[in-house]
């Protein structure tokens, strides 16, 4: 049932970046369940993982090999999270590390390894590294639309995102795959994404790039507010278009690759959103007229993971007074609910804290009615502003949360 | 479905408390939708209300008018919530109050008015108005189990508490009643709540008597995380038992006061999540050993507003793996993740961060199956602790909320 997301566009090749994917039988049969992501020496990488206290095995071994130096590989299976399975777990994360690394013939802690899956039991090591060949011998540039299959979980659509663009006289590629469905409250990136770019960028320059777009991307979501303990986001630039090396944070070239690496950031995770469990709708909350954007993101989310509002917009009742409801308990210092306004697409259901005169149950009513929906709420306290994008709570999000692993 | 609930306990009466009841058919026809609670002159009150900024129109004129004296009539009615209606909604409020006050002969800010239902529709104040005389001859001090039924709205059973116990030599009732169902998350007090005792208590120590009760009852369950607009909890002490003035918070009768207070608002907060919307599990959370109380109950609430967690209790499913991301995501300053101990029951499913290596999906299982369960989390950072119910998420919780209005 995902919102306004049809089939995966075109997948350009990133220039230094292989994809290989392959069915290795981890937690169910006869489904693509393992990628690798091969790149090239001088490849720079970035990546920011989950703020969840209880991060994954895989999330520790690849922020650790990630500062050891630059990465060659990602590692990544779907099926079990090897989340909670504590020193055990990071032993078998770093067996299927070593594995490859010995197939790829690159140093272990080159390799970086990612799970998404059932959280606290363990990873099946024997049956991940026999699926090794099958996915390194698949390794093509051309590999990405298997790939974003390979790491889908309850999603029902893969996922990806890709832009060419001029950058310093050279042709550059950001490609782009993720998943998600549930489990999504980002608080640093989402549950697995991977990017990829040709531009040549320094380190530093590719840090600022990744937290400045995850900020108003990937950070921007939400599904059900809770965050999960595998969340990563890795964007890679092999260098191999030419362009001129981008050495820092500033200037023109700058400013292109992180408006394209945003857009791409964007796409994937508005996708993870359409996609979400059992999404009907796919709404963008603006919060804008705020002290400062912390306030203005605090009503964002108390709207997104406010049951009864996501149970409004599955219903398709303009049930308005859930959403005021929602404002006025958000933590947040000062809120003079005097000076809010909401409205639904361009019909203003709340004036100034009560309902809006000219206000109709028909006309919100076909706002409702609609699979995307604006909403926007003006705090009236100043002029800081932020966007996020979430869906609808439906029935079908407990279905397969009350039937998911049984 | 309500979840080890019954039929209502017997209701003492309080002396100097007369409650009448009325189906003024103000949403729905031939339901009692209106109650009256008057209390003896004399009667002392304390009172909390919701901190949702959208608070009310009767939760501000209840505020003002428990400012200016002490009340002589509590006016209730259901059906609509009388919020986000601005100044008309005010006005509307006030009607009702001074139609009540002109029947009972007393002030009209005597009088603290109530409204629980539909946010944002003006009130039907020619309906509610003619109703008031029948409640008004219904006036008794047997009144509570019919006013218990008057306030209901989506609550599936009425909820109330009654005890009776020796106060300085004098026998002394405390007798209360309460209704939930959605939109829980109270911050201050829940829904409705209205609980009188006989018992003679200064205001001063009536203020510290509902503090301390709320903290620990009615602001520790949550249903969805949605604080109402609405929420307001009033005791009552007519001070005709003939035991010594209570006169301040401190001292052995208020002591036992206290006690037997809190155990009448625990059995009522309690209620209400047992009857919460679609509710098929109870579920105790106890939260220990953590460095302050605020953490233990950001900890617990956390736990209880994640509708993975809810959802996993709903299917009965042990998917503990959900308890812990739930944990790990806690807006809490520090957290070692390697000392935190989880257990279902007597089943510890996670030690020291990780799974606990007896446990078997056979016992959680058997702990998930039961109506009742009781979760308690263990930090391993200091002394305190706190304790919070909660319920499932099921179909039906989507099902009452997509169909509420409709």
């Amino acid at each position: 049932m995902a919102v306004g997301l049809s089939a995966l566009p075109d997948m350009y090749p990133v220039r230094g970046v292989r994809l290989g994917t392959a069915a290795a039988g981890i937690r169910k049969q006869d489904r693509r369940d393992l990628v690798v992501i091969e790149c090239a020496p001088g490849t720079v990488a970035a990546a920011v993982f989950t703020q969840n206290r209880f991060c994954a095995a895989p999330v520790t071994i690849a922020k650790k090999h990630l500062a050891a130096g630059a990465p060659r590989a990602l590692l990544v299976n779907t099926g079990f999270a090897n989340a909670g399975t504590g020193v055990p777990g990071e032993q078998d994360a770093l067996r299927c590390v070593q594995a490859l690394a010995q197939r790829l013939q690159v140093p272990a802690d080159r390799i970086l390894p990612f799970s998404t899956g059932v959280i606290g039991e363990r990873l099946p090591v024997e049956r991940l590294i026999a699926g090794l060949p099958a996915a390194v011998e698949a390794l093509d540039e051309a590999g990405w639309a298997e790939a974003a299959y390979g790491i889908m979980t309850t999603d029902t659509l893969p996922k990806g995102s890709s832009r060419r663009f001029m950058l310093g006289g050279s042709s550059v590629t950001v490609s782009g795959i993720s998943k998600g469905a549930g489990m999504i409250c980002p608080n640093m990136a989402t549950l697995l994404a991977f990017v990829a770019t040709d531009a040549a960028v320094s380190k530093e320059a590719l840090n600022a790039c990744i937290g400045a777009a995850v900020r108003q991307t990937f950070n921007r979501i939400s599904v059900d507010g809770d965050t999960s303990t595998n969340d990563s986001c890795v964007l890679l630039a092999s260098g191999r278009a030419g362009n001129p090396l981008i050495d820092r944070a500033a200037g023109e070239d700058y400013a292109v690759l992180l408006a394209n690496i945003t857009a791409v950031f964007s796409e994937l995770a508005q996708a993870i959103v359409r996609d979400a469990e059992g999404a009907t709708k796919f709404i963008t909350i603006d919060v804008s007229q705020g002290g400062n954007e912390a306030d203005c993101l605090e009503v964002a989310q108390t709207i997104a993971h406010s049951p009864l509002v996501k149970t409004a917009f599955f219903a398709s009742d303009p049930n308005w007074g859930r959403i005021l409801a929602a404002v006025g308990r958000a933590r947040i210092l000062r809120l003079d609910v005097d000076s809010v306004n909401i409205y639904l697409d361009d019909v203003q259901i709340v004036k100034q804290g009560a309902r809006a005169p000219d206000y109709t149950e028909d006309r919100g009513q076909a706002v409702m009615a609609q699979a995307e929906i604006h909403l926007r709420v003006e705090l009236g306290a100043g002029q800081a502003a932020t966007r996020l994008w979430t869906c609808d709570l439906s029935h079908d999000y407990v279905r397969i949360n009350a039937e998911y692993r049984s």
